[in-house]
C-alpha cells in the first residue's frame, strides 16, 4: 500500500509521455495541446498538468526519455584506433543518430524550433555526456604524446560548440546525409590539426 | 512615359517591404498575413502578390536589404595585423552585427524560425561573403608564412560553418553577450592553430 500510489505516479507518467509523441508524431507537435493528450487518455487536464506544468516541460521529459537511452553513441572505441579516426567516428555515430531522430519523428524539429529558448534540462544532459566524451577522446591523444593541450576540459567545451554544425537538428536538417558527411569529415581534420597545435 | 510604370513598380516593392517590416515589428512575424500588408497599404492583396508570391519571398527580400548593405562588416583591416588578429576582429564585428539584428528587430528571430529550411538567397549571399572575407584572411596568413594551407578556399569554407555556433542567429539567441565573445576566442585561437598545422 504504501509503494502502490507511487509506482502508479510513474506509470501515469510514462502513459502521457507515450501519449504525447503519438499524438506529436500524428498531429504536429504545434497542433497538441496538454488537453487533447489529457483527453485521448481519459483524464482531466488537471491530473496531465500534476505531472507536466508546461509542454515545454513535457519535451524536456520526452527528449530525456530518447537521449539519456542513447547509450550506444558513446560507447567505448578501440583505444588503439589514433584520436582523429576516435573523434570522426563519434562525430559521424551522433550525426547519423541525430538525422534517425529527426527522420523517425518529424516532430521533433517543430519541438526543437518551439523550445529553443528555452534551454532543456535534458539537452544539458546529453551536451555535457557529449563533452565528456571529447573530453576522453582528447585526455587519450594527449597521454599518446599527439595533442598538445594544457585544458583538455574547455577544449571539449570548444569541440562540442564547433561540431554545431553537424549535429544540432536545426542545422542539419536543410542537408542532405552526403554534404554533412564531408562536412564532419572537414571539422574532424580542422579540431584534430587544431589539437595538435596547442590549441588550447 | 517609358521608365515611369517601373520606377513605380520598385516603389511599390520598396512600400511593401517597408510596411512588412514595420507590421512584423509590431505584431510578430507570424501574426501579419500578406492580407494584413496589403490592407495596411490600402492596396489588393494581389498587388502585393505581384511583388511576392510568398511570405517566404518577402524574407528573403527584408533580409536583403539588411545584410547586403552591412558593408561595414567587411571592410578592410589594417594588413599589418596578424592574420588570427584580423579573423577574431572579423568574428567579433558578425556577432556584434548579428546581436544587434536580433534585438533591434525582434521578429528576425520568429522569421529566422520559419524559414529555416527555406535556404534563403539572401542568407546565402551573406555566407558567401562571410567565405570570401575569411578566404582573403586566410590568403594572407599563407603569404605571410604563418598559415600552411593547400586549399584556402575550402578551408575558407569550413571555418564558416565552425563559425556557426558564434553567428548563426538561433544558436546565439539563447546566450549572453560575455559567453559569446568568449566562445568567439577560444574558436579563433582553434581556427588559427588549425590553419598553421595544414588543416586543408
Amino acid at each position: 500500500m504504501v509503494r502502490r500510489p507511487r509506482r502508479k505516479a510513474e506509470e501515469t507518467r510514462e502513459d502521457i509521455l507515450s501519449m504525447a509523441e503519438m499524438l506529436f508524431r500524428q498531429r504536429g507537435y504545434l497542433a497538441v495541446s496538454i488537453a487533447d493528450i489529457a483527453g485521448a487518455l481519459h483524464m482531466s487536464p488537471a491530473n496531465v498538468f500534476k505531472h507536466f506544468h508546461t509542454k515545454v516541460a513535457l519535451v524536456d521529459a520526452i527528449a530525456g526519455r530518447h537521449l539519456d537511452n542513447a547509450t550506444e553513441r558513446f560507447a567505448a572505441f578501440d583505444q588503439d584506433l589514433p584520436p582523429k579516426e576516435q573523434l570522426l567516428r563519434f562525430v559521424l555515430r551522433l550525426l547519423e543518430g541525430h538525422l534517425q531522430d529527426i527522420q523517425k519523428n518529424p516532430y521533433i524539429f517543430e519541438m526543437v524550433l518551439s523550445t529553443i529558448e528555452a534551454k532543456l534540462e535534458a539537452g544539458n544532459r546529453y551536451r555535457a555526456r557529449i563533452e565528456l566524451k571529447l573530453d576522453e577522446i582528447i585526455r587519450e591523444g594527449i597521454a599518446e604524446g599527439r595533442y598538445q593541450c594544457r585544458d583538455p576540459e574547455r577544449a571539449a567545451r570548444t569541440v562540442a560548440d564547433l561540431l554545431a554544425c553537424v549535429l544540432h537538428p536545426i542545422l542539419i536538417a536543410r542537408d542532405d546525409k552526403e554534404t554533412l558527411v564531408h562536412r564532419a569529415e572537414d571539422i574532424v581534420g580542422f579540431v584534430d590539426a587544431a589539437l595538435q597545435n596547442n590549441a588550447c
